[in-house]
């Protein structure tokens, strides 16, 4: 943040980043999804695995995770690989569980059966708003999967029950930002992530005072500016899995 | 949670359990407090160390961070010792983060000085909420290790710029509860942890929907009860504090 | 260990300290014990898991085993923490298996049948003879158990053989002195500690030279200290299950 | 590989597949190239750090060193994630080893000065051949990575000394092939991978008979069809770094 | 290397260095052989285990794997232990790699059947040639244990399919010497470790540049020496296996 | 332990295995020594470095230490390798730890000087008694590694204080053994290692109870017999050194 007050000059504060979503990206995946919100793109597979980890064996219920990633060089200065350190830092694992757990709240585990959907997100550029990006390719990539068990008669019906966006809004400079780019991310004084549903329910909200303790008031803000967000990433969504 | 609806019978559902703090639990540490709220039982030590890592250094400020632990039978059944498998767990690495971030809110790193406090929240026996418990016996630790720098002259003034205290909340059963107990916690539809200063702003929320998603009438509701319980944990640690 | 030579000032050099073994600590594990021996207090849980490790399997026996760790300000200055490291340290080990070992000398496996007892020793705090204080206190957390599993009718009959326990002994300014504390035990020429059984059978010798070897008469005066010791530290642990 | 014998049907035997380079395909490395060799696609950023690894510190000397990672569906069916299971194969170790060693053949460390270029080479799809696309790509992503310091002023004159790719070749049914895809690599009798520079020198010669050990006559064989190969290969280098 | 150009002093270039071959060397592995190759001396043992691992279960095959160590000091100075350490190197990783795949290069996976041949490569003293000697003396013990198993009537006849030995060779000041020792190995130009069998197949070309490339003339020279000096290891072989 | 009662057939109970030292058992280590203890085979090598660890710096006083291994096919069974396995087992552990506690009882770390000895003891074959013949063999390493010192002028007098030497004796059959080897380790009532000094001192006493306790005119038997025992193995060094 630099030490003038920051303005964001490209775009309304209650303006998102341009998004593009890119199915079939790769050959292999049974869906794989690239998206890119603004300068920040992520690579999102879904592979289906005819196995279910332990806890849901012999329940008849399937699952659904997520892994996530970052590329050394997806950001300004490169960072170190996780698997050359040989583990996954806090700030990752708390990542890939709250994909994970956005996810199965709008997959039916008992319409999937006992399969396993797996959902990498793998960061190759970043530019804030990395996990949010990652939960909203990773419904297409789901989508796409889904259609694909469907297509080879494994499943009769889709087992996704809602459509699922996610984006992050924050305090800049004392004004409420929707969709925070890495230069905002950095210097807000709130930021939050929000995660939700296209019936309009909220799956995760997770705000944190980087700086200063926020308002009620202003955490209402907040998720007013993430809902009108969120709902135009649902129509990229929609366009995408629809093209 | 039984199959039966489940119905809260020790307390109302706005009230919060029992809590107990008791000061210079141990001998050693700068601050030592075990707090129990209800069945949870957390020992929360400050420990005062005149180095910061690296990403302080030169800076004049100092440092907070915490680490989370939680002693292998302190649950119903034993879980195994994150030491001996070598790692923590994504949940243990996700909790301490947010003690660590939680603190440094309330603590002014420029008038702390280059030196760092590091919280140990150890879980001696759990029944749920122990990540707020432990945010709510840490800042009184964390109290008792300043006033020790005060006594023997390394600062002259606290750097603690508010109180500081945390509560769990969630719906249960379409009911929003005030701090849930490991059987609510694991029945919930929805669950929030909510963490606030005395001057009345919120330093973090998580809402996340285990169930069903949430509105954000029910945000608001749970909000309101959160803000209550929390007011009575800080009379709970002010009275603590002046003992 | 300061210049002057050592006097040891609170008690007699063949006196122990004060024993406080506290039953039914917390509430889960089926034995919970909190031993206090002056300022080292140790948790100790006994855990009941219905299976045993391969090496056991189809054998028609049980097996007894313990984990031991030590909360990072258990001690004087801050110790890192084994599980955010990433491997327990030589001692921890070292410790771990004394305990085990030593338990299983008094409890017929057979008898216990296929399952297992795992003990947890965390030192709360920490004023030396911590081994020896986890083995007296495990000893009674492990009839704990066993008490729980004759009274829910899964054993007949206490397997358990003899009461166990364990104190160090050593040569401080070259005289012998039982039941060393932290200064101590960092200043003696030799330290030795002893596990012994009600029938008065040696389980562990494990004497040590520290600074200058130690002759025959001097383990013989060792071990004979640390016999008087060991029988008053039944007593408290007969008293203690009588309770 | 396929019961009736195998016949290449997309190409001839001595053709190699459509390179594709792609330069600054991600915003922020100093030198990001993507290559495309038939459905094998290869991340390859160059980072510039401004120190180097002990060994050379003080020597006047920079270094040049490479990583390697594939993401978890980059294959037809899922692999583990090497940061979750917190380690990298002997597979991957061996073929960041390989690049660095190449890359370091073409660079006059002396002339790059005491600084650090790192490739990551990440792949995003995988067809056979990934480690040899690796190097043709990450020679181009030096390059621009040197062209950027030659831009700032931190260097006068390029330290690379030559170009350099490489190919695999092998014997599949008997007969030599130019530029494996996985099928032809997994069903081939011996593979060879080859790395040369512009000025046909020899850096990295590793033929392995997968299951009939192969002739000299063969070997020379595998080396004319991977010269001619690598030729074209350079071509496209030189084609993308003009454009 | 010295500054002065490096002239070989204790044999031609051309010439391989004293070997012995001693079997039998421990007496519980099936196969134990000590291998010494002028100063480098390799433990091999082969251990036969009536199990697969996973990939073969089921096949009717067999398996040959190798692992390869080197003791601290083994060499010149201490190199760290990798057990205490906690990891193999990419070295290590990759000739253990090496030796498995040479060995699975010469015996008939079916007609050894459902039965794993682990062959142990200890490093005991090295003065390069370290891989080869491995590999060298690990076809000895396989041999042995091959021998055990039709002696106890396990196999009725041999699955091994031909002999097998390496050795390395390089460019060092411009000449092609044969079985390069640590000097030489440290100040060559080119080195190439090449494996084959006694009916002349070659199983493993490794060659590598270390400063200058070589060119094709230079890699048929390197191939006529290694094709002499394995077959004189043959020869060794042979006589031992005779003895 | 077969059924019969065990009867030790090879020699008296009172008499040690052939023992056997080399030295200059391998060409680099300062000190090499291959001991022989019955057929209990291991190498021991003192390396010096121009170095201590960070709890001696600026002490002006040295450092002595011991790593301790096991070639995964020294005993009957392969065991897997702990470089392989990514940890060293919690025995090993133990073991090296005592090694190198033993020798610093006699090694006076002041004459040492600032610079540390580090001994590897490798057991290329097992046969009961490890790290007591590590312990007696590791001496003499050391002494070389010392006479190298004052040979090449580093030191004027050595740092060894007293001869060290280490046997294991117990209880086998209800008889008193000398020496135990593997069969009578494993199927022993108590086992006991002793280590002393040349001077007669104790330096280390460890009695483990197997199955049955043992009583002290039991403790004294043994370490009657250890004394006896560990002055032949001083003959041996003694011997060794003067060769």
């Amino acid at each position: 943040m630099s030490q003038t007050p920051y303005v964001r000059a490209d775009r309304a504060l209650n303006a998102i980043r341009p998004v593009r979503i890119t199915r079939r990206y790769t050959r292999y995946a049974e869906g794989s999804v690239l998206i890119e919100v603004g300068h920040t793109h992520v690579l999102c597979t879904a592979s289906v695995e005819e196995r279910v980890p332990p806890h849901q064996r012999g329940t008849g219920e399937g699952w659904v995770t997520a892994e996530y990633g970052m590329l050394p060089r997806a950001t300004h200065t490169r960072g170190s690989r996780e698997a050359a350190r040989g583990k996954q830092s806090g700030r990752t694992q708390e990542i890939q569980r709250l994909i994970g757990r956005s996810l199965r709240a709008v997959v039916d585990l008992k319409a999937l059966g006992e399969r396993t959907l797996t959902v990498d997100c793998d960061v190759i550029q970043a530019d804030g708003g990395t996990r949010c990006a990652s939960i909203t390719g990773a419904w297409v990539a789901v989508h796409d999967a889904v259609q694909h068990l469907i297509a080879n008669g494994t499943l009769k019906a889709s087992p996704i029950t809602a459509q699922l966006a996610a984006i992050s809004v924050g305090i800049v400079g004392g004004q409420p930002h929707l969709d925070l780019n890495y230069e905002e991310d950095s210097g807000c004084e709130t930021d939050m992530n929000v995660v939700m549903t296209s019936n309009g329910g909220l799956v995760e909200v997770q705000g944190t005072a980087e700086g200063q303790p926020f308002s009620r008031a202003e955490a209402n803000a907040l998720l007013d500016l993430a809902e009108a967000g969120i709902r135009q990433l649902m129509q990229a969504q929609s366009a995408a899995v629809a093209g």
